[in-house]
């Protein structure tokens, strides 16, 4: 069924012609909508769901930290254990860079694991990580809906919504496409592959990864991943680290053996709830539930902000990125 | 009119699901599609439609070179004479690269010209440029359509086309939003701001900008600057060299005063048919009117190489990305 309605929220302004609205029409910028956003709008994201990760310094020698935010339930919650069993383990400490490719992935992992160029032997794994199987890994990346039996829509067309699934809508401060069955009853949810997200590098099914490799989108979202890959988190500070890095020479951008020098080395990751107090970093997302989330996300579709001449209409789901802010300390 | 009739062309496959295919499932990637597709389906690109930029070299000393085709008629055909006159008269030759936002674009220009981190005289424009005014800007950006009154869908779900037109299709080699009247009559057809894509950077309306400033999409595709902002053509070799570069930490990306060290400088751009016949390269792309670009196309929309469990049904304009190939001299 592909008949659906608007719930009656915020969001429903969207689906009204810009020339049908009486409402006067909103002339900010999505950078000031969030701005202006109410301190009660913004959520804290748990420290246990902050992954930092240090790389070695530049050439110039100035550091270089990611943050990365891990994804909540029911989202690919056995990969998520692993990832703070490695980085509880120190696993990740020592590994490095080791895939760029241009408009893709900037990959990073043991240099001796899946990686044509790899020479060593792979580091033994840790103790008591999950193995997810095929049947697992499609049931875990496509969650249920939730209970309710209407969704937000958040495309000012409603007839024009997504290229990649039935439509498109945000939940709890992610990106989700959806599967929709009778009315607007949300069959199946994923995160999708919009730029910056964290995945789980994988070879051919079976396999479904452990969380050993890990790869965040650089380029065009590879939409067509989504369903196909476990998607764990993303890079909310930092990313220009990782996306600025060299592209590899070798078949799908991984460093050949005389690049070698052009892996850059991962120092650490730690989960921020174990670092010292003094040294945990806070961040808050923008409830993507609230009404300055809709009001941004109208406006990045009509933009009417002094620039634009011509207001596109839509947005795509990936172009209406989620605000995320670091709180000071 | 949102009702779309499908030209009885390759293309048709595409709007049908997959279960209703009575054809053998094609189970090769896009690449190797590309990599078999007839000599007959690849088209010349004119060396007067192509620019040589030659960047200084890298930290390591490797040099670095930028190919860029500019666009045919009947798209932004005044700013291409623009650049080319620019080329002409040398005037690229020791500009550099002044702001490099991500997920957003890298912009080369005059660092004395639009640049908030500008400290001395802006260079002298050269003779003979067009200046384009806000109606020729909105009607140049929005071609008339073809005489056809038929168009060629190429997405497999006929009811999900684009978030950011009525649909989208390709017209010799390159991708286009499309504005639909009646039946399948195509009113206005613009290109799309995707990846790698090569815009004119310019002030607020009703300036146009002259193609002294140029930028790419470095991120994913920002659609909403479609038909605001004039696209002259997209980068086909060396994209990684302008992708890659450090992202500036001034406002929109301009580096800083004190980052001026990471402007690249820009040392000659040449139109390649000015070149000395053996210095000339040659470039040639998959005709988006052969039989080889819709199977292309349709793989992409509908993943079945051995990677993929779950084929997506679908794509976006700027995950079909156009084939573009060296030739051997």
């Amino acid at each position: 069924m592909r008949t659906l309605l608007l719930a009656a929220t915020a969001a429903f302004a969207l689906a009204l012609p810009a020339s049908a609205q009486e409402e006067p029409k909103e002339a900010r910028a999505p950078s000031e909508i969030v701005a202006a956003a109410p301190a009660a709008d913004w959520v804290a994201i748990p420290a246990e769901d902050l992954l930092v990760m240090t790389l070695a310094p530049d050439a110039d020698g100035s550091p270089r930290q990611v943050v990365i935010q891990l994804m909540p339930a029911p989202f690919s919650q056995g990969w998520v254990h692993n990832i703070r069993l490695f980085a509880r383990a120190g696993w990740y400490d020592g590994i490095s860079v080791n895939r760029v490719q241009d408009n893709y992935v900037t990959q990073w992992g043991d240099p001796n694991y899946d990686n044509p160029e790899a020479t060593g032997t792979p580091k033994p794994l840790p103790e008591g990580l999950k193995v997810m199987g095929e049947a697992e890994y499609i049931d875990v990346i496509r969650a249920a809906g939730p209970d309710e039996d209407t969704i937000t829509l958040w495309h000012p067309k409603p007839d024009l919504l997504d290229s990649y699934a039935d439509s498109a809508t945000f939940d709890k401060g992610w990106p989700l496409g959806i599967e929709i069955g009778e009315g607007t009853r949300v069959l199946r949810r994923w995160p999708t592959h919009c730029y910056g997200m964290v995945g789980v590098g994988r070879n051919y099914s079976p396999d479904t990864g452990s969380g050993a490799e890990l790869y965040t989108v650089i380029g065009h979202a590879p939409r067509h991943l989504d369903r196909n890959i476990a998607l764990v988190g993303r890079v909310i500070e930092g990313m220009q680290h990782l996306s600025s890095l060299p592209r590899g020479s070798g078949a799908l951008g991984f460093y050949t053996a005389e690049e070698s020098a052009k892996r850059t080395p991962i120092l650490s990751v730690r989960v921020a709830s174990d670092l010292a107090p003094s040294e945990q970093p806070s961040f808050e997302y923008l409830s993507t539930e609230s009404g300055a989330f809709a009001t941004y996300a109208e406006a990045i579709a009509n933009r009417r902000d002094p620039f634009f001449i011509a207001p596109a209409g839509g947005a795509d789901i990936c172009n209406i990125r989620v605000p995320v802010r670091r709180v000071a300390e």
